[in-house]
């Protein structure tokens, strides 16, 4: 039940909805690369409630504070605390949560397992617990980028049956980035921002696919047995609040190949290996191949709804539950940015580990 | 990199395809069970090659020993160390494999991780490191049985495009075990045999979906973060070899459901608590609700075919490889008892993590 | 290098002297204990700078917050995050650390792990690092006093050749605290302060030994082989500033008796086990055998003195360096909480994995 | 109550003193280290009972297997799997202890955690579980030495009040392996083996302290806070049976030295740092300063003893015992090889895990 992962490069995360605030502490970070908010921030803001027209409005700046592990701007090697204050604490919007479980949230489920909970905007179960992984993620991806020249982009692929052709060599941020859907094909964005605006003027939200792109990492990271280097992965994107599904490579769909259809074959060209296709995703055995990582994740529809459902209170008594105030249609805009931050933890603990045993 | 799984209940496994043999350790395990070879050695015949006329045919007891951890037939909360001594040792088969790399396997990014490999019969990255999943698993499955009344039934789903239709609230072991495919719907089962002889007979391969039912589990299990039950259910597959994919409840398919279709409203009767619907799969929030848990793992073709393809010899120089020796068309009916292993070892971890903080 | 501590309840600490604060994130503590700061502020008082007029004055309240993990005066079962701001800033204090190693201080060793450091009043190395665990260790010793029934009581047994003789089984906190070198034994505490007064006005410090009893430990507590209770405590207790040794029960005096000396005659009334005598300091073979369990542990004299030394500065030049400002003549007063906090940090986190495994 | 030691050098005990064997795993070595049996069993022959005169005379071969993690006399990367089988299991000699507890053994504490023990030769609690530390430990000592240019040296420093005066500086092993006792100073090695061979004859027991220096740690291994070298190094030897206490560099004795007196003056030579004294023992903070690293490990006499003593029997009745059969009326010379042991694999880990984060 630990708030705490990866083995080298360690963070844990910390903090609910309401109270002091959210937080982070990363352990293992090397000494002497460059930090200071400003690389911390901007990922904060693409989480962040109330960014766009789609997203849910909750009105707060999320402004990162680090508090150690960095002397004139630089990490010193000792854990790099951050926090993030709560502020928007309208506590009166949740008041009959108090006394009732949300259908398909974690209500009834943390009662559960603690018989207790912090019922005011979800306590530990909301999204803001992500605020967390998304600063320790920023500095993850700062590390991959600059010591080992490694670059994550996360988009929007799929939202209900809306699905957008991207191309996994070349899709920047920058493309993600230019909708607010965060879909780099900017006629299907606009489709799915359509269907968003729809469904939620209707009271209810749809679920979708983030796909992911990792290039740039060498081969030989990863390990052979339970630590594969997908595992980790997908370890890390079932964590995330709404996700239902993760594959990698030619993933679920790989199924309809057959073995001579499916492998990969290797060819070299001055020594350099590299394959002619990447159905295996980057990773062969658990391990990096030196081809990009890719892989999705399926996000379920959000679980609050503005219409009545049928529940149970605290007494275990039948009662039903109507959704009110906050209103996230669709999770996925914000979702990108916790699935890049998820992958960049993985990917720095990896190439942290593999430098241990094996350089 | 590490070879070891869980927390409380935590397993080591070792070995290579050839050497003295395969094992594992499992640490953690509570006392005054009992339990003797007997409880082991069942699940390793569903593993082990040779069992039926669609599964490779190599030619091995897999006679489990058990080496610590018990006596006078009971665990005495000590490591228990088990092996299954390697019999089976034609190196020769694998002559070619010493100076070439598999397509598809880890025979490469073996050699980009660590500058060496054992390339006799695919070394560590072989299937026979699955024995001691399997072994710990089969321990974890009994003390999920007679200590907590939680039951585990996985089946094979899907080969290629022939699906089954599986009723998860009923299917028996026994159903599963009746076919040689895995796959408890005896026409399906049929099909598939077919199919995978038939591909066999032209030297290919194909894939499919393990799907997994768990009964019993009581809510409150698991965690609200990273240690996600559904997290480490992911992660748990993906260290199995050739799994690309892995989803829970509605999965992926629910994509094309809205938060209205998709939430399951939650009833009770006499103070006992149910959801009408379970699109959750069982798990809210990384936390069990009681009701079954549902998931599927997609496996993908298995990379040997009996054809020749394009690779890279060890001087990193273009060559061709064809199989040859051992051809297993279809890894589902094996596969089986893996995941029920890797879904036996999540679940016990997290009962005795649950009972370690919050009971 | 791991900044965190423990297995079930795992804390993590963060902070240097000079930057936000210091802090520490408790995981794993059990959900429902009634918990607020008037918990954990005491123990932080006892640590203090600036307490008594035997110890270092720097003027800081060292007010702790609670941001997370509770919620109306209860745990959660989430994470615990609480942190204390960092207020006596006078870092010109410190200008000379900056170019100038202080000697058997860490000021070079980190340098020599890191490459850079914080040397703001010791940045990490700063014994303020010590508050998070102190903190933590409230936390840990409500726990143990009321769910366990355990009580920690440790004192300054000896300062520099003055040692107190004082009786394990009867000694208490009150006793403790009444005197400002918190030794029980008010004769003996008032020759100890008289030394460190005298050896302060010299601008010299001096060490000593701190003894901890632990009653109410039930048999059964540790484990066998590496994490055996005694390894955990020395552990816990090496990784205190000046500490320099540990030894429990008889410990080194104990190689002056023969085993027929030396074994504890084991005696069993109305089904109740107890020893005749206590050598073994109440563990065997790395597990708690019901008898009090006491322990000692040496800290050597503080290394800031107001004396001209030898050292060498940041280019690796010979210099000479005087110590000025604040002077803390004898660490031991304020390190009795702090072995106090790492001793119930120990048993809290064993009583929680011996429930998991073998209850 | 984890049967593993070491975080990315890691190893896994297993094993009773009767059953198939004891063994350990050792999960993340390097690759492509030389290594086989050879440089295994060196370690076990001087950890083997029946070796003089002067220790237990059982009759075991404790011959080493390498079972899995080399390839043509070179390291994987993987699991190096080692056993060494039972041979001499006269459980006879032990049916006396399946009734009663012995004094100051584990017997009790093992039924107070486990309500279950293999009573056979004390089952896990035998000293026979330090052969996988000491086997996992050559291994460790062979990476110390051949990629970082360490050395370990432990010896006898003293028997009950035999004392040697040995140079840590020059002391060689084979100066340790000179005399059966393991003292290098020949002339009190005699008076010790002469001391042990006296109390033997009388059927009583004797203790006394192992000392070890380690000779060429670079400046910057370990870690500021809870892992501490110094921390780590005293769990390890806290970890083995029969120890008692622990003290590095100045250790206890060096409460009677003042702050002037202790500190370390630090001097640099054309950049090479040193310190022309060493009471820090190597480790200042937590971190290796590059001075030879020293310390002290107590070790109580045996508590095997040939006089009837005070006990209870599994019916918690008043009873007594008599020991007879083997006894080994000084352990010290057998507890050599595992000081150096665990004091390897502590360092090697560190060595790594520096390597990982700052390297």
């Amino acid at each position: 039940m630990s708030n705490s992962f990866g083995e080298v490069f360690r963070i844990t995360t910390w903090g609910e909805s309401h109270g002091g605030g959210v937080g982070v502490v990363v352990d293992g970070c090397p000494p002497r690369l460059t930090l200071s908010e400003c690389d911390i921030q901007p990922d904060l803001d693409r989480r962040r409630p109330g960014q766009s027209s789609i997203v849910t409005p909750r009105k707060e700046s999320d402004t990162v504070q680090i508090l150690s592990g960095t002397f004139e701007g630089r990490t010193l090697g000792t854990p790099i605390s951050m926090m993030v204050r709560n502020e928007d604490q309208r506590s009166e919007a949740y008041a009959e949560m108090a006394t009732k479980f949300r259908p398909s949230h974690a209500d009834y489920t943390y009662i559960a397992k603690y018989g207790i909970r912090n019922w005011q905007g979800g306590g530990r179960t909301s999204a803001r617990e992500t605020i967390g992984r998304v600063a320790a993620g920023a500095i993850a991806k700062k590390l991959l980028r600059e010591r080992f020249g490694v670059e994550i982009v996360s988009f929007v692929k799929q939202v209900y049956d809306i699905e957008a052709k991207v191309n996994l060599e070349t899709v920047t941020l920058a493309e993600v980035e230019s909708t607010i859907v965060r879909c780099p094909e900017t006629e299907t964005a606009k489709r799915m921002i359509a269907l968003i605006e729809e469904v939620r003027g209707r009271g209810d939200s749809v679920g979708g696919i983030v796909e992911t792109v990792v290039r740039g990492v060498p081969a030989g990271w990863g390990g052979p047995v339970f630590d594969r280097l997908e595992a980790d992965l997908a370890k890390a994107m079932l964590s995330l609040p709404a996700s239902k599904g993760f594959d990698i490579g030619s993933g679920f769909s790989g199924i309809l190949l057959t073995g001579l259809q499916h492998n990969d074959a290797i060819r070299a060209q001055q020594k350099k290996v590299f394959t002619k296709t990447n159905r295996s995703g980057g990773i062969v055995g658990g391990i990096s191949n030196g081809e990009p990582i890719y892989f999705r994740v399926a996000f379920k529809p959000v679980a609050t709804v503005m219409h009545e459902q049928e529940t149970i209170d605290t007494d275990f008594e039948n009662t039903t539950l109507k959704g009110r105030g906050r209103h996230d249609a669709c999770v996925l805009p914000r979702a990108v940015p916790m699935v890049e931050a998820m992958a960049a933890l993985v990917l720095v603990d990896h190439a942290l580990r593999h430098h241990a045993q094996c350089e």
